[in-house]
């Protein structure tokens, strides 16, 4: 871990690591919020949150706002990469393939398999790397944004036990039923459509093991709210299969940082109930 | 005036604005945030905000989280870019000069003089755009950062009873004495040190005609600040002028937007006492 930037934010640090990845066989960055708590020497629970397609692991860091909410609850806040990253890595000319588009899964399939790890690297790596370097308590929390929000809500689903909170803004829900998730599910992961509902919100739900609450903010002027994102499928398999969920429409909102920034300190909050409660 | 971005933000909605200003001579563009009580029609005051070296009119309006607050406090919020832009317009391959430098005055000197008039548009042409288009009411406040920390408080000095309100964040109180300051006035206003002292803070508040408080935040870990902000100067002029000055030395922080974004609440509410009394 060597660490690459340190700014004073909100009476704590606003950190950006990086570290040799051997889960994604590359280096990787990730930023790491300590809230004052932390810096005192408090162990403090983590929440982790999953950005969207084209977003390295500044665009959370510098826009979301959430640093003010994290100090206020003591949370250490924790934003990976979107994929692995490099010359070596097999990449796409499309903004949602390849570099910037991992979809926190590991690829079976060439020429994507031996990078694109993410699920292994933010479930077990990250997670590990996080607790030794840092402070912290043994409580986690996950949050995301768009593709971030599937990992968020996909990750939580086939973990069960692993996370005490899960929160999505924006999330694709449904990856198998629309083009950006199929897209991305027949690269890395084949034809196999049963793989495919093995990374799908709404088709995990109805076989989740855990009940953990869903916390869902969709904007309703959100411009891939209708093709990509279809919250009401999230809905349709929740009150199907019992699952608690609040799902958040709100008028006039669109899918940008904008939207993340009203609502983060909601979605701290929630986390916070949970890993300190 | 055409709007090319909105985002509903905090209950208010951020726009970006672009219209032909005529005393730069160019296209120029701007962030405006809207209030929730400007969008139910009440008149807001407008507080600018001034950008520093190399932003536009976006660095603001996605990193500083001022939005939440203006919202609170029923203030439209208006932040400028930081010069003209264009293949027409004279520029320089530094990044403190030229394109993204205007240091908000007006120059006299070959090429700049054309179209670097920073100062006539942020004082006049910008607000009489801004109050012809939007609901507002007759108080202005002004803020920035590092060289719009000097833009704001030169232009509040030398404009007495144009502003309600002033602060800044890491200004560059002393132009004329420091390496970022000197280059720019010599190339914009010439030789004569007469006509840099007339943008200079440090030299202002000696004659200044009104004693218009100074709110300046300033990090103490700034890597910019014994070579190019020196508030210690600030602090000897306003002593020596009985200016009132409330001069914050916040230690840990430097120079960057997660400075900004953690003391941007009370630069707020102190231009909101002011503006709304």
């Amino acid at each position: 871990m060597e660490r690459i930037e340190q700014h004073a934010s909100f009476g704590g640090r606003q950190e950006v690591w990086k570290h040799a990845s051997a889960v994604l066989g590359t280096e990787a960055r990730v930023g790491v919020y300590l809230p004052p708590a932390a810096l005192a020497g408090v162990a403090c629970p983590v929440l982790y949150w999953l950005s969207g397609l084209t977003c390295t692991e500044q665009n959370f860091i510098t826009k979301a706002g959430a640093q003010q909410h994290a100090a206020q609850h003591g949370l250490i806040l924790v934003a990976p990469d979107t994929s692995p990253r490099g010359e070596e890595v097999a990449n796409d000319a499309a903004y949602d393939l390849g570099q910037g588009a991992g979809f926190y899964l590991n690829a079976t399939q060439a020429p994507w398999a031996p990078h694109y790890r993410m699920e292994d690297y933010v479930v077990e790596e990250l997670p590990a790397v996080v607790e030794r370097w840092f402070t912290t308590s043994a409580r986690r929390g996950i949050f995301g944004h768009s593709m971030g929000g599937h990992g968020a809500l996909t990750l939580a689903l086939r973990h069960p036990g692993r996370y005490a909170s899960v929160s999505a803004f924006s999330p694709i829900v449904a990856p198998s039923q629309v083009p950006w998730g199929q897209k991305a599910f027949a690269a890395y992961l084949g034809d196999d459509r049963t793989a495919w509902a093995a990374h799908d919100a709404v088709a995990l739900v109805a076989g989740a093991q855990e009940r953990l609450p869903l916390l869902v903010d969709q904007g309703e002027a959100d411009a891939f709210r209708a093709a990509q994102l279809k919250p009401e499928l999230l809905r349709a398999a929740c009150d199907a299969a019992g699952h608690p969920l609040a799902l958040n429409l709100r008028p006039g909102y669109d899918h940008s940082y904008y939207f993340i920034a009203s609502f983060i300190g909601e979605h701290v909050a929630h986390h916070a109930r949970a890993l300190r409660g």
